[in-house]
């Protein structure tokens, strides 16, 4: 064992994070040990205490502290019209456009049967009796664009088509700043199939 | 504020660990939040405990949890080959190497007169006291490629000249398995002057 048995402990947990292998968990967990900006005792209790002060909003599924988040709290937010995402990050992305003055639904994901995720393993029955009950007017839906995404949106569509609401789909198509030589086929095929009047 | 409180603040600490910006540290934050891969009381246990454990080996400068590193202590390394680093992660890139049978000594960083970094600053005098105590014949090295490096080198060099210690450099050229083109001109420079009979 070249590290001390402290240091091997730390990167073997910092490694479970996403997107931080072997030589990456080194890194911090040495900068952790040394840099005089870090605080090693504030990072742990931040760590430690997370999970104790954060729950899942009983209405929309993103997290808070408080009995319900600031967006579901805020009555200057649109609630009759919903934005449906599958995760919370999802949700944070979208806020920092500033595009979008409704509400959310957080899914808890989308639908993939080979990995055992129904529709029951997702927030779409409470979806589905909030836009009931709460008189919703319009639902965007704000899935991903890969498979499950596009199969969790057809899905909710279906539930909803009789429900008195709108239904809409964020639109897709080519990022502004990017060149057409480097947006895949995919995306350049429902940019011309969705082409709007100039 | 979007985010609850707890969850600001993990990505507020999070954020001073280096290479790592206000998206990644909330990916990070929701990850150790949500997954159950992730133990945050392991976690922070083991950043909390890092500080306490871990310290300088008084020998080379390297990290250890005993009174000294095991490389300081192991019998069957050449005590009278030093590789002098700059910091115990390029001790740690060698030993991955595992091209060196020698000890190790730590700079603590590179010569940088312009953020007040001198001779003093480094573990330098440590390093002479302990070539001439201990009988070393060879002291390669190490230090980087930059400015700052190639000065702690030749200034180390100089404090070694009348030690009968033979000075070595690492050397520099192709690294293996790259393509000639992709090679930076500096690099190829070093490379051409240093090169060897075949």
């Amino acid at each position: 064992m070249l590290l001390p048995a402290a240091l091997e402990r730390l990167v073997r947990e910092l490694k479970k994070l996403p997107g931080i292998g072997e030589k990456s968990a080194a890194r911090l967990a040495l900068h952790i040990l040394t840099s005089k900006r870090v605080d090693p005792v504030a990072l742990a209790s931040a760590i430690a205490e997370l999970r104790q002060q954060v729950h899942p909003c009983p209405i929309c599924g993103f997290y808070t502290d408080q009995p319900e988040c600031p967006i579901c709290r805020d009555p200057n937010r649109a609630g009759r019209v919903l934005c449906v995402v599958e995760q919370p990050r999802d949700l944070i992305a979208l806020e920092r456009s500033g595009g979008f003055r409704g509400r959310y639904h957080v899914l808890g994901g989308a639908l993939s049967p080979l990995d055992g995720v129904g529709p029951d393993a997702l927030r779409i029955k409470a979806l589905v009796a909030r836009v009931v009950a709460t008189g919703v007017t319009e639902t965007i839906l704000a899935t991903g664009t890969g498979v499950g995404g596009e199969a969790t949106a057809v899905y909710v569509a279906r539930l909803l088509k009789d429900k008195n609401v709108r239904v809409t789909r964020l639109a897709h198509g080519v990022p502004l700043g990017s060149e057409l030589e480097y947006v895949d086929a995919a995306t350049l095929e429902r940019a011309l199939s969705g082409r709007r009047e100039f």
